[in-house]
């Protein structure tokens, strides 16, 4: 535990169902929003959700632009084009509702278009010098948290890396967790960002920065999502589930704030930058193989999670038995939402891995949050688990 | 339940033990601080903090004035008295360091600043207009939780009442949460400030604005202060003990931002506009009383506090059952807290009862969050509880 750590969050969070609707008022209510630019993608304009949104603000008195074009996990290229369109036009507000890379997008978006520098010069942390355009974020996976957080991640093709913009800069004025928004969200995509949202808290709790604030964050999120995530997956049209889900993600998102995520991150940058691989995939591939490997360092801790995941046992069970349990239930759960379990079938071969463990190496700010020094050979050994 | 609800706090918080070290540096990073007033008590000053401060600060370039003179629950004129001392100065920010009345006075002397109304004109929900000076908020007691909401409470002597102003503009820049500068606080504060702290989460927990953001922060409040209030009350210099009783504090403050309070609170306002009852001692004298008088409407409720407060029990208890071991823990900590149970020893008779009862029927604002309708019989026999 740290002596000392700190938290900062969206400046404001308004969270239910249909709260949706509250965000022409929301916005009233912030003062000076009379342009707003929506920035989606195409699932959400074919659902009828942005035709919708776009009318209702009209109706407040706010004129609104749709703009999509974010690719899944985005450039750094493409970032720049985007942020090209709107280097000429002023609004009030960036209004983002889509995915995680729609949400990091516009955090990116935001604050390119007022410091009026490459996007490579504010790649890493505290690089960002003045406060964006003021955003509003509206997740419709529950998955990255990216709403409640600091960070926005792109892609840098060239280097096959995915590399982290981190700025209090980014954090937006508003955002609105609906979950009634989630409910067309497939079920593999269900599972794999809900497995992310997971490895987002069980990571922040076992991290070296892990602190009360984080922890409780953490602990929540994992109650949240254990007890939505194969309801959302199995009944995506569970409202229950999804709120369940949507929750426990945006609390992941604040423990990672605080407490910052360790080596299952630092693994899968790599699997993201060269392989395309979705971040939320390669988190779940890794995350029952990575915390085998920390198993020892964390049996304590993991213990602890034992009631958090609904687990319960006639007897009373050892430490190291209820820590063993909490394992198998993160394996059950790969099995039972499909989570796959080959990297081939991605195209990464035995000849790739000396190469993706050496990148994973470089992730060193991850990997010093992670409570279990890991070595290059400890790296390869976990990916070659996912080459069977 | 609530369907929507909404949530929104200081905009930063740095936590944990010596982290009162980073206020220089944090107020560098906050940016253009080069003046600051230090808003305090003679407690404080006599104990060597503030002199330690203004020397820190002036080391890393911020000059500083001490300013005291905030009552025990300051009135309307006290807080006027010490806005016309600073309504010709100009500070950058201003740091209060001390209890909830301290931390009140600032939050609401930083919008008469740049308001330039009466504090009459302020008191009730969002009539402030206009952001006031930044503000830091250092509590030195476990109990308001006031640096994370948008409260002030003031007494209204010539109405003998207490009169809330509720403004998103009373929110600080930062909050400093640092359980050694509580080490020192009296058994009598601890225990009152305590079960006061308790008491804004269970009020937040059962309240009909109860809602999955509230719970969280309620649940955890209670765990925290659960597991240190005795231990802060009979070995003060349990740093742990203070830590938990601190964050347990801040929690709480977050849950009835999030949900409201409700009974207690209702009935606690007249006890302290009238007969100047400090706010903690009348919400804990107040306490177990109106849980009782809920008990039918909150029973399955309190039953899920049973693990959160610690207890266990051989036998898997009944609903019913494990609600009333949970009142029995409050009434116990009652006894061993020694919360006086006799509102005589603070001039209340059998006369005054109409009274304040008809005073408690008007705050209608809390009352209307309380699970269960009151009546002013019921209020009144709630006092008479307290009248042996």
């Amino acid at each position: 535990m740290l002596a000392q750590y700190q938290f900062q969050s969206a400046k404001k969070i308004v969270a239910g169902r249909h709260s949706i609707e509250m965000l022409a008022s929301q916005l009233q209510e912030m003062g000076e929003v009379r342009s707003a630019l929506i920035l989606t993608q195409p699932s959400l304009i074919r659902l009828g959700h942005i035709d919708e949104m776009v009318q209702k603000l009209s109706k407040a008195g706010i004129s609104s632009e749709v703009l999509t074009g974010v690719m899944n996990e985005p450039t750094v290229q493409n970032i720049e084009e985007l942020g090209q369109k709107l280097a000429t036009q002023d609004f009030d507000v960036y209004i983002a509702i889509g995915g995680g890379s729609v949400l990091d997008a516009a955090k990116i978006l935001s604050v390119l278009r007022t410091n009026c520098v490459p996007v490579s010069e504010l790649l890493g942390t505290n690089l960002v010098k003045k406060p964006g355009v003021r955003t509003v974020l509206i997740p419709t996976t529950s998955g990255t948290g990216s709403e409640v957080t600091p960070n926005a991640i792109v892609t840098v093709p060239e280097e096959e890396l995915k590399v982290g913009i981190i700025s209090l800069y980014l954090f937006p004025q508003l955002v609105i967790v609906d979950p009634i928004l989630t409910l067309e969200l497939p079920p593999a995509v269900t599972a794999a960002t809900g497995m992310d949202a997971f490895t987002h808290s069980i990571e922040s709790f076992i991290s070296n920065k892990a602190n009360p604030l984080s922890d409780m964050f953490a602990l929540e999120s994992m109650r949240k999502i254990s007890a939505g995530i194969v309801q959302a997956y199995e009944h995506g049209s569970s409202v229950e589930a999804r709120e369940n889900m949507l929750l426990g993600s945006m609390y992941g998102g604040m423990a990672l704030t605080c407490a910052g995520t360790a080596a299952v991150h630092a693994l899968a940058y790599p699997l993201g930058g060269k392989f395309n691989i979705p971040h939320g995939v390669a988190n779940s591939m890794l995350l029952p193989h990575v915390m085998e490997f920390n198993f020892d360092a964390i049996s304590e801790k993991l213990a602890q999670l034992f009631p958090v995941l609904g687990l319960s046992a006639s007897n009373s069970l050892s430490e190291v038995d209820a820590a063993r349990r909490v394992i198998e239930q993160i394996v059950a759960w790969t099995t039972t939402l499909n989570i796959p379990q080959d990297l081939t079938a991605f195209g990464v071969s035995e000849d790739d891995v000396l190469d993706i463990s050496k990148s994973a190496m470089n992730v060193t700010r991850l990997l010093n949050n992670n409570p279990k020094a890991v070595s290059i050979e400890d790296v390869q050994e976990i990916y070659r688990k996912l080459l069977p």
